[in-house]
C-alpha cells in the first residue's frame, strides 16, 4: 500500500483522461439518438445540424389584415386624389396570414382603407365592401411576407452541437422539422462508499457523517445533461465496492466512485481500479481535491475477453468541497465531450483580493471568494479553505485560481475571478467587512427582499475599518472599546479611517459575557474566576471587538494572560466559541448570548457593548445602499432583532458621530 | 369593434399588472409546500429561509488519517530529536472523520509519523503499532475539524428566495435538514387558438400554420421554474375560445391566450376577457408585440358570486417573435413574483452600431442583433426585423433595446445589448460581414467544432469590405467583379479598404446562371432573353457582387435596366431569389447553382465568379482567426463544399494578392 499520492498537474490529468478515451472511442458523441420536437427537447445537444426541410413561410402570406391589390393599379393615389379599387376584381380582403391570390401582389392594411357601399358611402362591411378607397399607393410586396421570408428550404437552422433553447425548438418547428437527432444523455453512476456515512435524516452520534455527496453530485451532472443514479452507501469492503462497481460498470457510460480515494488504510478506491482495470491517475495537483483518481473498468471483469468497451471511472475525494470541485473540474469536460457541446465556463473578471492568500506552491488552488463592487472596483475575499466546509462553495460568488508556482496572493493584488453570479448580481451587493454579529444574517434576508445582496467578510473590527479607508467594503461593522475614552468606535475610526468622512450608526447593543456548559458546573462569574480556578478557555482572534474587551478587562483586573489556560486558542466567530465550550473543548469564552443560546449553553452577563455600522458620508446618497439604510431605521427590522436574546436595539440606527477626513 | 388599439408605455402595463395582481393579493408567493430534499430540489426557489438545525462536523472530527496525540506531550520534538509517544496511552490512531477521543487536542497526519515495533523497529502495523515516532510539534487543534467549523446549529444557511444550485442542497444536508419550504411551482396555461392553425407535421396547405408558438413559450415557461399545460389548437370562434379560457381558469394560476389579441375581425381576445372579466391592457407600445392583451378571468364566470381569486390571463400576439418576446417581458416579472426570486436580467454590454436602425418614435423596440468583438470593440449587428422571422431570435446573440421617443441608431453609434451569449462567447466569435454565400454556413459548422463561432451579417460585398476598413469585421466575403480590370476585389479593396493591410483569400468559384422553373418553360438561355421575351425578374440588391455582374454584363449587351421587368424587385440572398423564383413571384433571376438546387430549380449556368475572403493581414497571428485559417486551407473542408453544386474548391485558401494600407 502506497501512503503517499503521486500528485500529478492537473493539464496533464486532464490530458490523460482524453488519451485515454480517445484510445477507446470515447471522446466524442457517444450516441445519436431520434426524439420527437417537444418540451422535453428543451437543453438537449444536437447531434447533427437541422436543415430547413421546408420553406418559412411556404407560401406568399399577408402579413396584415388588408386588402390584396395589384401594386401598379395604386400609383398616384394621394390624400387628395384617392383611387377607388373594385372588390373582387382589384381588392381582395385578407387575414393576417392568409395566402396572397394569384396575380395580386401587395397588401394595403385594413386601417389604412376606406370600405364603400355601391352608393359611394363608407361601409360597415368591412370584409366584403362594395369596393376600397385609398390615398396612399404601395410598392409592389408591401405587406407581404414572401416564401421563405423566415427559412428557406436547405438552409441551415442551427448547428450540430447546438444546446437547445425555448426559441430553438420554434426555429425547428417553423423550418418543417417535427424530430431532431441528438446526443444521448449519458448515464453516470454516484457511488457512496464509507463505513461512517449514514443516510440523511438519520440521528447522528459522533463519527457517523450524513452522505449528501451524492445528492449535489447528482445535482451537478444532472444540471450538464446528463441523467444521475444514486447508489446505495457501500460500506469499506474491497469486495463490496468492487460487486458494485462492477454491477454499475454495466449499466452506466460513467462512475462516480466518491470518498476511498486517499491512501488511507480504508480507501480501497484505487485498488479497486487497478482489480477491474487500469488506473490512470491517482493523485492531481489542485487544492482542494489532491486524491482525485481517474481510470478505466472493464465491465466483464479484468480478465475475461470482452467486446464491451471499457468504463471510465473517477473516484471522487470525500470532502464535499473536494467532491464538488473534481466533479467541475473532471466530470464537466467529459459529459460536454458525450453530448458535443462546448465546456461551460464562468465569466471571468479581474478582481482586487480584498484579504491575503496563501498558497501551497505545488498545487491549483481554487479558493473560494465572496465579490462585491466598490467604487467601481471588483473586490474578492477569500473564504474558508477548508474541504470540509460546504458553506464555503454555498456562500461563494465565484472562484480564484491560484495556478501552481504562485505561493499565494497579497491583499490588494489582482486576481482573476471566476464568477458564479451576473455582473448584475454582483453591482446590487452590499460588500460589508468587519466584525461579524448574527444580526447581519437577518439584514441578509431583510435586504434579499428589497433586491440586495448583503456579503459580509469576517475580518475583526480592526481590519474592517482599514479596509474602509482603502475603499475595499461600503460598509464596515465594528465594536472597538476605547479603555482610554470609554467610548466605542470613535478613536479607531481617526485612526485606521483617516482618509473618508464616514458616519458612525448605532447598530445594536449587545452583552457580552461567559459562555459556560448548563448549569455552570465551574461556577464561574467573572473573568477572574478562570484564572483562578485554572479552568480551559478559547479565546477570539487577536484585532477582534471582543479579544480587545477582554484583554482591557483583563489589564483593568491586574491578570496576565499567562495566567490564562488556552489563551492562545482563537476562534473568529461567537458561534465559534460556543461550539468550542459546547463540545467541552474548552470549559469558557467570552461572547454574546444569543450565540450561548443558539448552542444550549448557560450565560454569565458581563459587559455591554455597542455594534456600530461605519458608513462613509458619500454612501447615503447612494441608490446602493439606500435599502440598507431604510431597513435600518425602520420599525421592522428593530422588532425582528429585538426577539433575539441579549440584543438592544433602543438606539437602532442612530447616528453617533459624523467624522470627517483628516 | 375598434380596429386601433389604444397602445400604452411598457412600463404602464407592468404596473398595471403590478397593481391589479396586487388588489387581489396575486403579488406574491403564491404558496408554499414543505418538500424532501432530494434531486428534485434543484432549482426550487426557497420560500423561507434554511437555518441549521445541527451543527456540522456535529462533534470533533479527525481531518486526515492519523494520529490522535496531545499537542503538549509533543513539544520539542525535531528532527534530530524525535519524540515517542506510546500508542493507546498517547497516540490513538483516526480515520479521517473519526471522533477526536476525550483528553485529545490534535491530531498528526500519518504521513508526518514513524510507526515503531516494541524492538524500536520500524513497524508495518500502521494503525496498530507499539509507538510513533514525530520529529515535528504540533499546535492545539492542528487537523481537527472543530464542532461547527462548517455551520453552527442556528445560523443562516440559505435565505428566502434563494433559486436552489446542487451546491445549496448540500449545503441545506449538511445544516441538518430534510426537507424544504419552497414556492408551488406555478401552473400555466397556454392556449393556442386560430382556424388557420394546424397541429406540428400536418401536411400544410397554402394559409395553413403550422402551430409550434405553444411549444416554445411551454418550454420559456419551463425555463422559468413554473409548470406549463398545452392545450389543443381552438379555432376562431368566440364561444369555444370562451370555454376553454373558462375551463383553464378553472385549474391554472395563468392563462396565456395566444393570438387572436390584435383587433382584426377574428381577433377575439379581447372580448373573451372582457365578456369573462376585466380587460386590463389592450396594446402596448412594443414592437413586435403591440397587441397584447392583459386582464383578469373570474373561473367562475363573470355574473357568479364567487369566493375564487380572479386568474390573470395575457393575450400573446400570434406571430412567434412577438410571441416569445411578450413572454420574456410580461410572464417573467409574474412568475418572479409568484416564486419569490428576483427577476432574471441578461448581460448588459454597449455595443457599437455596425448598421443603421430606422424605429418607430412611439414604440419601445426590441431589436435582435448579432454580436461580435473586433479589436477590443463590442460591434452589434440588427438582424431582421419582422415580427414573423424566427430565425432572427434564433440567430440573436443579444437584443438592442430602442426606447420610445428615440427614432433609430445610425450605425458606429453606442447601444446598449441585453446579451443572450457570455462574454467569452462573444470572445470567440469570428465576426464576418459582406456577401452570403452558402458555404458560410458549412464553414460556420466546422468552426463550432473547433470552439469558434462564424457569426455572419449579411450586407452585401461593399458593405462589407466598407465595415472592414471601419474596424467593425474579422473579415469580408466578397465577390465584386471590375469591369474595367477584369479581376475580381482587388479595385475594391484598394477604394473600400484604403486604410488597413489585407490579404485576399481565394475561397470558392461558383457559377452564377439563370435560375429558373423545372423544365426551363420560357427557354432562356441568357440575360437578354429575359428582357425579350419580357419575362418576369427578381434581382439582388444594389451593391452586391451579384447585382454588380448582371449589370456589368447588361451593359456589355448593350441593355437598358428599364427593359426588364422587375429589375427593381430585390432580394437579399441567393435562396431569397430562388424562393421567389419557386414560388411564380418571379420567372427568373441570376444567382448560383447551389441555391437553385436546393428549391428543384433549373439552372441555365453563365458566368463563374471567385468569391474570396478578406482578411487583414494582422489577423494571420490571432488565435481567433487560427482555426478559421486551417480550415480554409485543409482539405477535409474543401472536400465538403466540392460536394455541393456549382462550386469550385480549385483555389480554396490560395492567397491571391496581399494589399498594403494606401
Amino acid at each position: 500500500m502506497s501512503v503517499y499520492l503521486k500528485d500529478i498537474p492537473l493539464e496533464v490529468a486532464l490530458q490523460r483522461i482524453e488519451s485515454a478515451l480517445s484510445e477507446i472511442g470515447l471522446w466524442k458523441i457517444l450516441e445519436a439518438e431520434e426524439i420527437p420536437l417537444d418540451e422535453n427537447a428543451l437543453g438537449r445537444v444536437l447531434a447533427a445540424p437541422v436543415w430547413a426541410k421546408l420553406s418559412s413561410p411556404h407560401y406568399h402570406a399577408s402579413a396584415m389584415d388588408g386588402f390584396a391589390v395589384h401594386a401598379e393599379e395604386t400609383h398616384g393615389a394621394q390624400p387628395s386624389t384617392p383611387i377607388i379599387l373594385k372588390f373582387g376584381v382589384s381588392a381582395l380582403y385578407l387575414d393576417t396570414g392568409d395566402p396572397l391570390p394569384d396575380g395580386f401582389n401587395a397588401v394595403i392594411p385594413i386601417e389604412n382603407t376606406e370600405p364603400l357601399e355601391a352608393s359611394g358611402e363608407l361601409s360597415l362591411k368591412i370584409r366584403n365592401p362594395d369596393s376600397i378607397r385609398i390615398r396612399a399607393s404601395v410598392a409592389p410586396w408591401s405587406h407581404i411576407r414572401p416564401l421563405g421570408e423566415d427559412y428557406v428550404a436547405t438552409q441551415l437552422v442551427l448547428p450540430e452541437g447546438q444546446v437547445l433553447r425555448p426559441v430553438d425548438l420554434g426555429a425547428i418547428a417553423a423550418s418543417g422539422n417535427t424530430a431532431i437527432m441528438v446526443a444521448r444523455k449519458p448515464r453516470v453512476a454516484i457511488l457512496p462508499t464509507g463505513s461512517e456515512l449514514v443516510p440523511l435524516g438519520t440521528n447522528l452520534e459522533p463519527g457517523d457523517i450524513p452522505e449528501f455527496n451524492s445528492l449535489f453530485m447528482s445535482a451537478q451532472v444532472k444540471l450538464m445533461g446528463a441523467e444521475a443514479t444514486r447508489f446505495p452507501i457501500t460500506e469499506d469492503n474491497f469486495e463490496k465496492i468492487k460487486d458494485r462497481v462492477l454491477a454499475a460498470a454495466k449499466d452506466f457510460d460513467l462512475i462516480l466512485l466518491n470518498a476511498g480515494s486517499s491512501a488511507g488504510s480504508e480507501d480501497f478506491s484505487s485498488r479497486v481500479v487497478e482489480s477491474l482495470g487500469n488506473l490512470l491517475v491517482h493523485g492531481v495537483a489542485v487544492r482542494p481535491g489532491h486524491p482525485v483518481i481517474l481510470g478505466l473498468i472493464n465491465p466483464e471483469g479484468q480478465n475475461s475477453v470482452s467486446v464491451e468497451k471499457p468504463v471510465p471511472i473517477i473516484g471522487v475525494p470525500g470532502y464535499p468541497v473536494s467532491a464538488a470541485l473534481t466533479v467541475e473540474i473532471f466530470v464537466e469536460p467529459i459529459i460536454a465531450r458525450w453530448l458535443g457541446r462546448p465546456v461551460r465556463e464562468r465569466t471571468k473578471e479581474n478582481a482586487i483580493l480584498a484579504r491575503k492568500i496563501v498558497s501551497p506552491a505545488g498545487d491549483d488552488d481554487f479558493v473560494r471568494v465572496v465579490v462585491g463592487q466598490v467604487d467601481g472596483k471588483l473586490l474578492a475575499a477569500p473564504l474558508s479553505r477548508g474541504a470540509g466546509v460546504i458553506s464555503s462553495l454555498a456562500r461563494a460568488d465565484g472562484l480564484v485560481i491560484l495556478p501552481r508556482g504562485v505561493q499565494g496572493c497579497e491583499s490588494g493584488e489582482s486576481v482573476q475571478v471566476h464568477l458564479y453570479r451576473t455582473r448584475q448580481e454582483v453591482e446590487r451587493t452590499i460588500f460589508c467587512i468587519g466584525s461579524h454579529d448574527m444580526t447581519l444574517d437577518l439584514l441578509a434576508q431583510d435586504l434579499a427582499k428589497r433586491d440586495r445582496r448583503l456579503v459580509s467578510s469576517n475580518v475583526g473590527s480592526q481590519g474592517g475599518l482599514i479596509a474602509l479607508n482603502r475603499r475595499e467594503a461600503h460598509l464596515a461593522g465594528s465594536h472597538l472599546f476605547d479603555p482610554g475614552t470609554g467610548e466605542f468606535n470613535i478613536s479607531y475610526i481617526r485612526q485606521y479611517v483617516p482618509d473618508r468622512s464616514v458616519k458612525l450608526i448605532a447598530f445594536v447593543h449587545r452583552e457580552q459575557g461567559l459562555m459556560v456548559p448548563k448549569g455552570n458546573p465551574h461556577g464561574l462569574s467573572g473573568l477572574r474566576d478562570i484564572a483562578e480556578k485554572q479552568v480551559r478557555m478559547v479565546n477570539r482572534q487577536r484585532g477582534s471587538g471582543t479579544r480587545v474587551l477582554f484583554d482591557y478587562n483583563l489589564k483593568k483586573l491586574g491578570l496576565s494572560p499567562d495566567s490564562f489556560l488556552g489563551y492562545d486558542d482563537e476562534e473568529y466567530t461567537h458561534l465559534g466559541v460556543a461550539a468550542a465550550v459546547a463540545s467541552g473543548r474548552a470549559d469558557t469564552g467570552l461572547g454574546i448570548t444569543a450565540a450561548a443560546v443558539a448552542l444550549h449553553l448557560d450565560f454569565v452577563p458581563l459587559f455591554s457593548e455597542r455594534y456600530d455600522l461605519v458608513i462613509p458620508a458619500e454612501y447615503f446618497e447612494d441608490d446602493l445602499l439606500k435599502p440598507l439604510l431604510e431597513v435600518v431605521s425602520g420599525n421592522e427590522f428593530r422588532k425582528e432583532v429585538s426577539t433575539l436574546p441579549g440584543y438592544d436595539v433602543s438606539e437602532m440606527g442612530k447616528i453617533i458621530a459624523e467624522l470627517e477626513a483628516a
